[in-house]
C-alpha cells in the first residue's frame, strides 16, 4: 500500500514563508527554545484546508516530525477535529514558531516581529483557503485570532470561530495529581462539547458528514486519532504518529534538559 | 537571509517511489532497524545532479534529519565532492534504506526486493539527469552500481566510476586506538587522491572549476564540509547540520539501544 505523505511547505507562498522566518533576535532565547529551529504547520497548504486550528507552541515531538500537533494534544485535536467531521481538509498553525521555556514565552505574546510574521501566515491561509471554521486552543491562540481579526485582511473575514481550552491544559494545570486531572480532563471536555454545539451547524463542507456525537466525561480510545501519514514527511516509522509518547527532554539540570530530546520507540514496536 | 530549504521527493517519479518503499518483508527487521523508517537520499531530486554518490546505510543522525550522509561520513563526502568542484550537483543514495544492525546486513545485499528497488532510483536518476561521474562509497556500495550496470538500463550508462574506501572505515576498524585510526584515515585519503586524479579530468561541468587540490595525510578542517542548508528540509537548526556529533544510540543493552536515539545539541549553541 502506497505511502502517502505531506509535501511541506514546497509550493507559495508557504515556500518563501517558510524561508524567511524570524529568529533570536524577535523569539528570544531567554524565552523560547529557538535552538531546535522553527515549526510551522500541520495539514493541507494546497488550498483546501477549511479548519484552520490555531495552536500554542511545539514540544518535544514536533521537533522530530517536523510537524505541529504530533504528540498529545495533536491526538486530542485530531478527536476533536473529526468531531467537525474533518479528517483530511484542515490547517493547524500555532501561535509561537518556537516551544516556550520557562515562563515568560506569553509575555512576547504581542511582540511586534512574531505577530506580523503570525500574520502573513493567516494573511496567506485565507487568500488561498475556503476556511469555514477556526479553532483556537488556549488563551495565547485566541489572542493571536483575534489580534488578526483587527487587521485590514482579518476584517475581511469572519467565519466562526471558538477559543476551547487547550487540549493538555488538564496535564499543566494538574500537577501530577491524578483526580485533580481527571476533573480539568472532564471540565474540558465539556468545554469541547459547547464549541462543537456552535461551530458543528455552520460547517457547509465536512469531509466526512454526519451528526454530531459529543465527548462524555473522559476521552474514549477512539477519540484520541492517530495522526494521519499523510500528515508527515516520507518515510516517517507509524510510531511517531501513534499516541503513544516516544519523546522526552532528559537531564539533571535545566541547561542539560534543554539540549536534549531522548527518543525511545514505545514498546512492542521492534 | 532566506532560508534556502530542501523540497524532498515532492516530484516525480521520486514521489511515487518513496511512497511504495519496501518495508520488513524485504528488509528483515533482524538485520536492519527497519522501526526507524526507510531513508532515501541527499541533494538534487530535480534533475539538475551530476555526480551521483552512493553510500552504505543511514545513520543515528539521518534518522532525524531524514536525509542521508548528514553524519561524519556526509561531512568528509562533502569535501570528497568538492574536490571533484561539486557543491551542491550532486545526488547521493544509499544501498540501504534502513540502518545495518549486528553483523548479517551484508548478506541481504542481493536480496531481490532490495536490489530491485534500488534499481527503481538508478533506473530514474539516469533517466533524469546528465551524471558526469558515479563515487561508491565502500564495497557495498560499489557492489550495487556493478550490480545495476549488468541490467539493460544499467547498460546504456557508462559514465566514469570509482569504489573509494567508506569515510568512516577508519574508525569502524581501528577499534578505538588512535594511533591505528590516524594510519587509516592516511590510507583512505591516498585512496581517496587516486580516485580524484582518475575523475577529476572527466568532469566536464562542475560547479566550480578548479585544479585538484590533494587530500594531504589527515583531514584538514575545510575538508570536513558542513552539510548545506539546501540540503534538508526547511526550519531545521544549523548544529544538525554541522559537523559536531549530536545523535547517539543510548541504552544499556543491545535491544535498549536499538530502540533510543538521544539528541545532544552540541555545547555552545544554547
Amino acid at each position: 500500500m502506497a505511502h502517502v505523505f505531506d509535501p511541506g511547505p514546497v509550493n507559495e507562498p508557504f515556500a518563501s514563508l517558510v524561508q524567511n522566518y524570524p529568529g533570536p533576535d524577535v523569539y528570544p532565547s531567554g524565552s523560547f527554545r529557538v535552538e531546535w529551529g522553527p515549526l510551522f504547520h500541520r495539514g493541507r497548504l494546497d488550498g483546501s484546508a477549511r479548519l484552520l486550528v490555531i495552536g500554542q507552541d511545539p514540544a518535544e515531538s514536533e521537533s522530530v516530525v517536523r510537524r505541529i500537533l504530533v504528540g498529545e494534544a495533536g491526538h486530542r485535536t485530531q478527536g476533536l477535529m473529526a468531531k467537525l467531521g474533518f479528517d483530511h481538509s484542515y490547517l493547524m498553525i500555532n501561535t509561537f514558531l518556537y516551544s516556550m521555556f520557562g515562563s515568560t514565552g506569553a509575555t512576547h505574546a504581542g511582540d511586534p516581529g512574531i505577530v506580523s510574521y503570525r500574520h502573513q501566515w493567516l494573511d496567506a491561509i485565507f487568500a488561498g483557503n475556503q476556511i469555514e471554521a477556526v479553532l483556537a486552543l488556549g488563551q495565547l491562540a485566541s489572542d493571536s485570532w483575534q489580534t488578526w481579526q483587527q487587521t485590514s485582511n482579518g476584517k475581511k473575514h469572519s467565519p466562526p470561530f471558538e477559543h476551547v481550552t487547550h487540549p493538555t491544559q488538564p496535564e499543566s494545570a494538574s500537577g501530577g495529581n491524578s483526580t485533580t486531572l481527571r476533573q480539568l480532563i472532564k471540565a474540558m471536555l465539556a468545554n469541547w462539547n459547547q464549541a462543537l454545539v456552535a461551530l458543528h451547524p455552520q460547517i457547509s463542507n465536512p469531509d466526512t458528514p454526519g451528526p454530531l456525537v459529543p465527548y462524555g466525561t473522559s476521552f474514549k480510545p477512539a477519540e484520541r486519532i492517530e495522526i494521519p501519514e499523510f500528515d508527515v514527511p516520507a518515510g516517517l516509522p507509524e510510531w511517531m504518529r501513534s499516541p503513544n509518547n516516544w519523546a522526552d527532554r532528559v537531564g539533571n539540570t535545566a541547561a542539560a534538559k534543554r539540549r536534549n530530546i531522548t527518543i525511545t520507540i514505545p514498546s512492542g514496536v521492534v
